[in-house]
C-alpha cells in the first residue's frame, strides 16, 4: 500500500441522461435515484483510492438545491477529500445540463464516509490523501470539524 | 388544511426481503439500495402528513451501523418528527431480521427533510406535527439544534 | 420448531407508492407489478411463520377489484390463515389510498400456497397456525373447501 | 369488430433465459418473476384477440409444478380459450428446458381473466373465440364450471 | 456433439409489449432496450444450436428502420445462419405491430456473432448449421464476404 | 445553430461498477448490458454535439475484445467523429479496470450512427464536427469508406 495518494487519483466522472422511469408524476427526478447515483460514484472513487472493496458507513449530508427533468443530462463528480485510518470522506457534486438552454445548474452536493474492507471482511487501512486544488484543501481541513458536528446530530438519532 | 396532525398519522411501515440483485459481491446489501428504500418510505410518511406531493430537500444524516445479507428481512419505519412552514423532518429507522437466528439488529437510522409541493409546483404550508411518544418529543425538541449544525456542515460543501 | 404459532406472528405490512414505471399507457398500475408485490409479501409472511426459506406452490385466486394510479399509495397486508404439513395458505389484501380524497378502496385480495423448504431443498414441516381474529378463523375453517374446488379447476388446466 | 375470432389468432409464444437477478438464494426462479411473465404474455394474447388495450381482472389459478434455475430456458405459450361479453379467459403454459439434459419439464400452468378497455376507459365488447384444437375445445367447454367454482372460493376471500 | 444441425432447430420467437419505462420523452422505444432484446434472443438461439453457454463476440450490424411506441407489440425472431469452428452468426429480425391499425412494420434487422463456451470457460466447437429456407441459404453463402468487410471496418476502430 | 463544433465538445466519460445482476452464471458481464451502456453514452455525446434529441439509426460495429467480471470498473468514453447532414457517427471505447491488479484492458469498441430529431419529430441538420486529435482525424477520414462497406453488409440483411 502506498503511504499517500493524490486526491486526483480518485477523481471520478459520470454522465447520466434523465429518463422517464427515473421521474415522478411531476416529471422531476426522484431523490432516491440521485442517491443511488451518488452512492455508486462515491464507492468507485473510494475503490480507486483504496484499491479495495468498500462499504458506505454514512451519508453525512446531501442537499438537493434544484431538480432535474426528463431529457436533462446530469454530470456527477466524486473525489476523496479526507482520510481516517480505514475510512475515506468522499465529496460528490451533481450538475444538471439542460439541452435547450445549454445552461448548467448545481443540483446536489453530498459528503459520504466509505470504509475499505479487506479480504477478511474487516475494515483495512487506507493511504492518506493529499489534497491538491484549493477546494480540496479547504474540504480536507474542515473534515475534523464536520466529524464533531455529525456526532452531535447523531446523538439524537441514536438515542431512539 | 388541519392545523395540527399527530405524528402517528404519518407513521409508515415497510418490510423488504434482501434479494441477490440488491447485494454486492460480498453478498451484503448496497448502500444505494437502502438509500432508495429510505427515500421512498420518507416520501410516503411526508405525503401522509401533508396530503400533498413532496420532494426530498436534504438527507441530513444516514448511519449504516451494520449490514444485511441475502435472505434477511428489513423492517423500515418512518415518522414525521418536526415541521417548519413547508418542510417536514422525517426520521427513518431500519432493522434487519435474520431468519435463522430470529435476532433483530439496528441497520440504519436516517433523518431527511421533505418539502410539500402545491399544485403550482411551489412549496406549500404543512400542518404542525404534534409528537406523542417520548421518543418523538425528544427528536422534535432537538430539531432546531440539528438545523444549526447542518448549516455549519453545509457551509463547507456549498463553498466548493 | 414450535407446535403452534399465532396468525399474528406472520402478519406483515407493506406500503408502496405507485410510480410511472409501474403503470401502463392509461396511467394505471400493471397487474404484473401488483402480482410481484403480492408474491413478495406472501413469501415474507410465510418465512416469518415457518422460520424457513419458502417457495410459491400456487396462486389460488387473485381479484383485481379496482385499479391504482400514479401517486396513489398501496397498503398491503399478509397473514398465514391455514397450514398443511409443509404448506401454508397466505391471505393478502391490498388497499389503495388516494392522496387528494384521502379515501381508501379495496384493490386486490389474493390467496397463495407457500411451501417451506428445508436445508436439503425438500418440503419441511411447519408449525400449525392458530387463527385469532374472527376473520382469520373463518378463512381457516373454509380452507378445506377451497382446496377441493381448486382441485376441480386444476383438473382442466392440467389435462392440457 | 369481427364476430368470431379463431383461438389461434391470439396464440403467443415467448422464450426467456433465467438469469441470476431472477432467482433467490437457492438459485431457483422467483414466483413473482414467473407471474410477471405470465401477466405480460396473457395481456399480449388478449390484445391480439380483442385489438384493444386490456387489463387483468383476475388470476384464477396458477400452479408451480417445478422450478427453473439459472441458465434454463423458459418457453411460454398463451391462448384465449373462452370469452364473455368484454372479458377473455387466457390459458398460459410454461415449460422449462435444461441446456445440459435437453429435457423439457412442465413448470407452470395458469388461467387469467383479461378485460378489453375501450377509448373511453370502460370495458368494451370482444369477438367470440372459436376454439380449434381438441384441447382448446375442452378448456372452452369447462369455462362455465370454473367460473362457478371461482365464485365459491371468492366468497370467503371477499367477506374479509 | 452432432455434426450438423438444421437452422430451424435454433429458430426462436419472442413477443414484447412496449411499456412506458422502455421509451424516451418522445414516447418511442430506446435503442438500448431493443439492443438488450436482440442480445437476449440471439443468445437463446445460439444456446439452442450449440447446447452450450454462449457469449456475444460482436454485433456486426444493427439497423433501426423505424421506431415503436408505447402499446405496440414487438415480434422478434432469431436464427443461426452460419457457423465457424466455435462461433455462430445469428440473424435477428424485429417487427412492430400496431394494435389500432393491425399493420406490421420492419423495425430492426441485426447480425451478431456468438461464441460457445465449454465447461473450462474456453471456446468450444459447435455443429455446422445447415440452412434450409432460401433466405437462410443466401445469408449463409454471404457470411464469408461479410466477415471480410467487417475486418476492414474494424481496422479503423482498433487503431485508436 | 453553430456551423462547426469541435469533437471535444461532445466527448463524454462514464464509469460503471460491474454488479452481480449485470452478469451471467459465469460471473461475466452480459453483452446486452454493455450495449445499453454504449447506446446511452453515444446518445449523450450526440445530444451534446447537436443540442437536440437524438435516435439511434444504426450500430455499425461492436467488438467485445475481453469481458469484465463482478467488482471490475468499466470506463466508457464517447466522441462524435464524423457528421452527415442530420446524422452523427459516434465512436465509443470501453476499458475495464481490475481493482486487484490495477491493470486496464480494452473491453469493447463501437461505432454508432445517431440522428438528430427536431421539434417536428423529423431528422434535423447538425453542425459539422471538426476532429482535433490525430485519432479523431483518422476516424473522421475513414468515415466515408466505412459507410460504403456497411451498405454492402446491409444488402444481405435487408433482402431477407
Ligand atoms: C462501517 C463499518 C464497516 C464499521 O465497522 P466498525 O466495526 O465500526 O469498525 P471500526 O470501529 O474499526 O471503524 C472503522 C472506520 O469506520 C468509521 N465509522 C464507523 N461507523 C461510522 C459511521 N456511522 N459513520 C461514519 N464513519 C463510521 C470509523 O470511524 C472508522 O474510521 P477510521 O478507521 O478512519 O478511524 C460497519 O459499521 C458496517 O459494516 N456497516 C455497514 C456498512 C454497509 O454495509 N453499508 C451499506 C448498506 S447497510
Ligand atoms: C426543496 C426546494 C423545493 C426548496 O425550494 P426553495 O425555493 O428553496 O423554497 P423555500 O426557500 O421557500 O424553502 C422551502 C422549505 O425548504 C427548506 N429547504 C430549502 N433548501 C433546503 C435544504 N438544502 N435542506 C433542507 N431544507 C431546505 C426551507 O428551509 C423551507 O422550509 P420551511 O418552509 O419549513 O421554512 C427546492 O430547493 C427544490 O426543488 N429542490 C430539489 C428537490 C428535488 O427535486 N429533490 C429530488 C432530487 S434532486
Ligand atoms: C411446491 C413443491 C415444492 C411441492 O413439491 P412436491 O414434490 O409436490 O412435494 P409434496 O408432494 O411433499 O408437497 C408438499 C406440499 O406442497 C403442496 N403442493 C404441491 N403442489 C401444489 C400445488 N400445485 N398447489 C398447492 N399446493 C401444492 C402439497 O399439498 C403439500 O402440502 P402439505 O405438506 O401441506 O400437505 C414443488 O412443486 C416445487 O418446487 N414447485 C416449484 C416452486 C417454485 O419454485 N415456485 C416459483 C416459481 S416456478
Ligand atoms: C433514423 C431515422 C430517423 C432516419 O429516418 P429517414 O426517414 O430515413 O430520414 P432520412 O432519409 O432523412 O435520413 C436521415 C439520416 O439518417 C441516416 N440513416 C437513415 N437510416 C440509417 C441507417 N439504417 N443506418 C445509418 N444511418 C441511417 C441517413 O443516412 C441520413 O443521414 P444524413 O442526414 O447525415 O445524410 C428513422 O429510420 C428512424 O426513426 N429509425 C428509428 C430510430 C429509433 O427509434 N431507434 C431506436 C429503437 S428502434
Amino acid at each position: 500500500m502506498k503511504k499517500q495518494v493524490s486526491a486526483s487519483d480518485s477523481r471520478t466522472a459520470q454522465t447520466k441522461l434523465v429518463l422517464p422511469p427515473d421521474t415522478n408524476h411531476m416529471g422531476t427526478i426522484f431523490g432516491g435515484t440521485v442517491l443511488s447515483y451518488i452512492d455508486e460514484i462515491a464507492a468507485i472513487a473510494a475503490m480507486k483510492h483504496s484499491r479495495n472493496v468498500v462499504v458506505t458507513a454514512s451519508i453525512d449530508t446531501v442537499n438537493f438545491f434544484s431538480s432535474a427533468k426528463v431529457g436533462d443530462i446530469l454530470s456527477l463528480e466524486a473525489v476523496v477529500v479526507s482520510t481516517g485510518r480505514t475510512s475515506m470522506e468522499v465529496y460528490v457534486r451533481v450538475e444538471c445540463q439542460n439541452m435547450e438552454t445549454s445552461g448548467k445548474t448545481l443540483t446536489t452536493t453530498a459528503l459520504l464516509t466509505m470504509v475499505a474492507i479487506g479480504a477478511d471482511g474487516k475494515p483495512t487501512p487506507v493511504a492518506r490523501v493529499s489534497p491538491e486544488t484549493e477546494e480540496e484543501q479547504r474540504l480536507s481541513q474542515s473534515a475534523q470539524a464536520r466529524k464533531e458536528w455529525r456526532l452531535k446530530i447523531n446523538e439524537y438519532a441514536e438515542e431512539m
